[in-house]
């Protein structure tokens, strides 16, 4: 039995999708209990108003629903580092803490994104030889989903780091989505060990003798086909930057190809069934590797089917014990820990190559 | 009249696909003529068959073709610098040569991009104010189309580098999609100015006072919808690495669509023609901005269809006078020349940051 907490106030249609997603996902998880977190009142007259109204045939989970009272709210605008000290009584850390005090198993948020990072960093802390953690991303693609990590946590990456986001990508593959000896693609501009750019040729290098299955550089084409001439392909790995750029285009995909199609006669239900397969909502949420816990970040526009999936996700992490493995595989590495340096500063790739 | 220097040994279908797109761009434009650059036998060979076989209707076009005789050959995997050095017979550099010597206006060629890009900086010059050539690509989107600089020739840029782009884009923008007054888009992972990595943080900045017409932060949802929130997008500015990634990424769609939609019943016949309008092929080619005069980038997989819309894209370039536009534009920016760096030496992150 899990429990995970669930931001109630994190999102664009906070409270009303948390608390749905929530219900939705305790008709189908049976054992399992959500502790809604944020503004006590607010979480409660929204529940009690689904459950005696549209979802009144769910009104059986409510002893499976908890609410934990988080009086303040972070805004999408917040600084992180600002949230966090001024904010102690926000849903992020008070649903953060819930876990790291043993009384919750996991976190799930359509919140404010770099505010969940940097408290799920800084309260859930990270495995030994990580520097930060990074977003992992299933991509739909010709074939079967890859994760891209990181898709966003770090837009200057050091080649050291972006090694480290294959080895948390290659365990996300094999516990998520049960891929066995993952194959690791490095996201660069051509598939020869020389083409790149500094950063990247530097981490392929790395990554020949890393201890994974190494696919070899991977280009664009072969993220949407799941697969290189090569190979199939279970890991993309690039830096946070290019990983976010890629995520957002490929989101806003289906939507202009309904656009596209529709104008040219095609029935546009039936599309939107078909593209529907390419929605983000499907995939739900992405867990922040790397931290001692579970953490899933949500699109702030989830919707309460796209927060019912994150919360699957959670309960996955957990049953495969995610974390534990990342912390193993690390620690089996034998990577050492990488040079100190503060969290807000400059990314590494000065440092790294200069 | 202009006179087209189009490489008949470059791309995985030459040299077919070249003579048959010089025919078939030849039968649309009228006065124009087109020198076909290479084995002098293995084209007249190739053009005589296609002349008086299945393209016989066409044959009076023969009369404005000139075959130029360039007996060295670069293959796609040779070194650029090693190519340029060692082959100076190459298709490439006496296409190139003609147009130096005044008896050509323009190159194209679907040959190794990146000794293209070398020998056309070495034979034709850069405007002053220039480091390096960027390639524009035109992205379809939902909207109209948007061009995106640079997609490909730098994949370590300078913040200094990345604004001169924005420069190169916009002209690009006036002469060939004939927008006025374009507006150029910062692409990062957020919509506000301090969001991105640290050289497009530093971009930001300096594009706010560039005297073009900046629109800000976009994302990548942004580049498909060729607009943001604040209204449309007519040049995305980017590094060479993430442009490239881009391009690819998205040349695969179509493909990835026709896959998903008829493998649920959709038309695919109905569908290849709609889906056509994304294809790469329509567009043809990408003018290597920044050196003195023409030259068009085309795709290695270029069928005879592309390369003939390479050649419209080389006469377009032409007529509205774009090279020298830019030339004109860049001395307008007051843009002190960049400091000096070896070319072949490492990007520019670390110097313009550190």
């Amino acid at each position: 039995m899990a429990r995970i907490a669930l931001d109630a106030m994190g999102g664009d249609h906070a409270p009303r999708a948390p608390v749905a997603g929530a219900v939705l996902a305790l008709a189908e998880l049976e054992a399992h209990t959500i502790q809604l977190v944020g503004c006590q009142s607010v979480i409660v007259g929204e529940l009690e108003g689904l459950l005696t109204g549209e979802m009144s045939a769910l009104a059986h989970v409510r002893d499976r629903i908890e609410v934990v009272d988080a009086p303040d709210v972070i805004s999408m605008s917040d600084k992180p580092s600002v949230a966090l000290r001024g904010k102690r009584q926000s849903s992020m850390v008070v649903g953060l803490r819930l876990q790291v005090d043993g009384r919750s198993d996991a976190f799930v948020s359509a919140g404010n994104t770099g505010a969940q990072m940097a408290a799920s960093k800084d309260l859930l802390t990270l495995h030994a030889g990580l520097r930060r953690p990074a977003i992992a991303t299933v991509f739909p693609t010709a074939r079967q989903g890859l994760v891209v990590v990181d898709s966003g946590a770090n837009v200057d990456c050091s080649a050291e780091e972006l090694v480290q986001f294959a080895r948390l990508g290659a365990v996300y593959a094999e516990d998520i989505l049960g891929r066995q000896n993952p194959s690791v693609g490095l996201l660069s501009v051509g598939g020869e060990p020389e083409k790149g750019n500094r950063v990247v040729k530097e981490v392929h290098q790395l990554l020949r003798t890393a201890g994974l299955n190494f696919h070899g550089n991977i280009e664009g084409q072969d993220v949407i086909a799941g697969a290189s001439d090569r190979g199939p392909i279970d890991v993309v790995v690039c830096d946070g930057f290019v990983g976010n750029v890629l995520l957002k285009f490929y989101e806003a995909v289906p939507a202009m190809m309904l656009a596209l199609l529709t104008a040219h006669g095609f029935d546009g239900g039936a599309l939107r069934e078909v593209l529907s397969t390419l929605d983000y909502s499907e995939r739900g949420g992405a867990p922040l590797l790397g931290v001692k816990g579970v953490s899933i970040i949500s699109h702030g526009k989830s919707s309460e089917r796209a927060l019912k999936n994150a919360i699957g996700v959670a309960v996955r992490a957990l049953e495969s014990g995610l974390s534990d493995h990342i912390g193993r595989r690390l620690a089996a590495s034998g990577s050492p820990p990488a040079p100190e340096r503060g969290t807000l500063g400059p990314g590494a790739v000065g440092q790294a190559t200069g």
